[in-house]
């Protein structure tokens, strides 16, 4: 396909060490040509690929100096959009960075669209949609193990096992075209119905499969919303920090860090909580009272996970019971805090409102269970340990939402291979399965769908 | 000079499309060649400097994927640092661009400290101190005239005039040696005063010369603080919008840009205006009747600038006329605002009251008289057009500080030469000039001030 040539900022917005201005097209490299002045009169035209070039920057009417930059030029097709790419390394502050974007775009390039050059690169065939949609989850990702599962299905991870299923699909409608076609032979059409049943039990098992990841890769990806519940004083507030404190590092620690990105995040062995700030969660301690058993549950539906904390030095009180009864059916945890005091809780009673809920004793003054909770919290979602890099994680809800139709529609052609239904009615739940399957890695999607998914991007990507 | 590897990430912190981290020093190549693994299987030590290279950066203990990366490769000297550098582009996320610092630190790198690759730069005599500080100052800067001024420092045309200036003593103190060497010669004497005369006269003029330039240069690198200051309902807000909407684009008006960043500065011809939001200055309605006309002085004691506004549609009031009084001495300019209404203002007192003040009249609701506003506002700081592309300015606090110190030793040691005092003592006062001087460009300052410098730089710079 042919575009015409893009540019934008894609190093985010601030003041840096370095910005880079990107551009992408055919006229990538003489855009840059009619701006860019080497010390040694180099042309950029005559340069090889995937070099780098010292100078300036000049604009060309003028001849005032822009800027002093390194340009990386990288011809097409072994880029990230398989087109010419030119990359302008300048000075990172908000001025230098535009006022470089700016003489591109007079000179010839157009301002990128959010996400257009990763469009560029499915657009031209280097990547299927369900990799491009994980350059944006990588680039988001809020802890290590949401970043492995991006990279592997950047990787094609996820494209492979989906292409090996519609493979299957394809390899089942051949067969039921032989039999369509030649229905004189009864032995192809019983052979046809054992085969397809083997092979469509199997496309299921596969999906099935797949669905089956998508709770914790969902989890990984935006994060488990976390609710912290209890009486005044049972010491909500150190719990909130006890978490903080110990799992600041979803980034590394490092100066320069912007904390404002990550704060209401808190990484607990690979479990990404997204602590809720709802007024009235944190602060529960009345709303019981105030609003009632069915409206707090209705403020407490946003959660995925609850922390509910009692006091180990007190009594239960009516409002401790009330609230297991506000978070029943939802995921729990017991936290009896203050172990460090007298006991005055009746733990077997602690015990017995808990149910299936684990209960976990802590002194968070004395910074004793906080292991104990954290194991506890990621073996609710994570099943033995995760290992995001070796598994295919399906997070994003658009390709769940897909493997549910594909279930679905392979569930009715099941059903119809039972029910004797006539094979060219199975055909089409067939062919179905095969079209949903193909909308995640973006085989068979509507233009409208490409455009809106890529306008999620930032900036330059 | 050999010092160690140092590593830090170069680019804003923030999701962007693009990261890098950047390395310099002896084993920026092998830590790179470490971690990453291309396609081909290529060795970094091996490939061509200025090269550009796509593959994986792979933890070599695990060996998993840790990102999918660009690697740069510049070997020294003719880097930004002299030294061998790395520039790993990775995808522009928190976790990818932490997680790829991190192994290049375990890896054999120390993490830079701010401004430590532009302070190598300056150690290994790439550049010089004023040429390392413009470097900041580019980041920094908030309209294109400061970057421009940045460029030219950068580009060394400040250092270019120091050395002269240097120069220049260096040959008057070699004359004045002869004489100390020849004291039995009488015309060396007499040569050499006359010759000293004339010569430190020429450097006397020339720093004060660039002296002139440096209230410009402070405005144009850290902006002018302005107060708007008037009773209620005179149109302080109108014009605080009219300025911020004809002016927003300090930086271009492009998406992703961080308003936040810069909102508070406005760019009136070149000239960026700090707008002062101290409480009691933009609202100054009933500020001199509460706090008295000396603490109104005060309060705007800040502001390099006031624009002291009146209604055109009302009579002169005690307010009106106390204001006057507080902005004694100030740079103001009056704005006779509402001339969309009929008059009530007694504008021959007005001119009587601004004294030399200019008077602007507008109808900010009709957007009249606001080109004439800005004209008055550039104008009183820049007679003429502000050129800064042609010209050297002194923007920086501690070389103008360098420069006045430098103007009191000349004129000590011409002092001397009028009063005839021994030529032995005012070889001191010259070279105390000298060394001055030289503290501007680095070629004589201490260890501690460099760190100190430095240490004001941006991470990863």
């Amino acid at each position: 396909m042919e575009f015409d040539t893009i540019a934008a900022i894609s190093t985010p917005m601030g003041e840096g060490a370095i910005a880079i201005v990107r551009l992408s097209g055919d006229e990538a490299i003489p855009i840059a040509d009619k701006l860019f002045k080497s010390i040694g009169g180099k042309r950029l035209a005559e340069v090889a690929t995937h070099t780098i070039h010292y100078g300036h920057l000049v604009d060309p009417k003028s001849g005032q100096v822009v800027e002093e930059v390194m340009v990386s030029v990288m011809k097409g097709p072994k880029t990230f959009t398989k087109e010419d790419v030119v990359e302008i390394n300048c000075h990172g502050g908000l001025v230098s960075v535009n006022r470089v974007l700016q003489h591109v775009l007079t000179n010839g390039a157009r301002l990128a669209e959010p996400g257009e050059f990763t469009k560029r690169a499915f657009l031209n065939g280097r990547i299927d949609l369900s990799q491009a949609e994980a350059v944006m989850d990588l680039i988001r990702a809020k802890t290590d193990r949401a970043m492995n599962v991006a990279l592997g299905q950047m990787d094609g991870r996820l494209s492979k096992l989906i292409r090996r299923l519609r493979q299957e699909i394809l390899e089942i409608l051949a067969h039921v075209e032989v039999n369509i076609d030649y229905p004189e032979y009864d032995d192809v059409e019983e052979m046809t119905h054992k085969m397809l049943k083997e092979k469509a039990h199997f496309v299921r098992e596969e999906i099935n499969k797949l669905l089956q990841t998508s709770q914790q890769g969902k989890i990984l990806r935006e994060g488990l919303s976390t609710a912290i519940v209890g009486r005044p004083n049972v010491g909500k507030s150190s719990l909130l920090n006890s978490l903080v404190q110990e799992n600041k590092a979803i980034v590394t620690d490092i100066p320069g860090t912007t904390r404002d990105v990550i704060e209401e995040y808190v990484n607990v062995r690979g479990v990404p909580l997204r602590l809720l700030d709802t007024a009235g969660i944190r602060e529960t301690e009345d709303i019981v009272e105030r609003i009632g058993v069915e409206r707090s549950r209705q403020v407490l539906k946003e959660a995925d996970l609850i922390l509910l904390v009692l006091n180990y030095s007190d009594k239960l009180s009516v409002e401790d019971e009330h609230l297991f009864e506000v978070v029943k059916g939802m995921d729990v945890i017991v936290i009896v805090n203050k172990t460090d005091l007298p006991q005055q809780i009746d733990m077997a009673r602690v015990h017995e409102l808990a149910m299936e809920h684990k209960v976990v004793t802590t002194s968070l003054l004395e910074d004793r269970g906080v292991d104990e909770l954290e194991e506890a919290i990621a073996s609710l979602f994570f099943a033995g340990s995760i290992e995001a890099g070796d598994m295919t994680y399906v997070s994003n809800s658009r390709h769940i939402a897909l493997l549910h139709q594909s279930l679905h529609a392979i569930e009715e052609a099941l059903d119809g291979v039972e029910m004797g239904t006539p094979i060219d009615i199975i055909q089409i739940d067939l062919t179905r399965t095969w079209e949903l399957l193909g909308e995640i890695i973006g085989d068979s999607v509507h233009e409208s769908l490409i455009d809106q998914l890529f306008a999620q991007f930032c900036l330059g990507k």
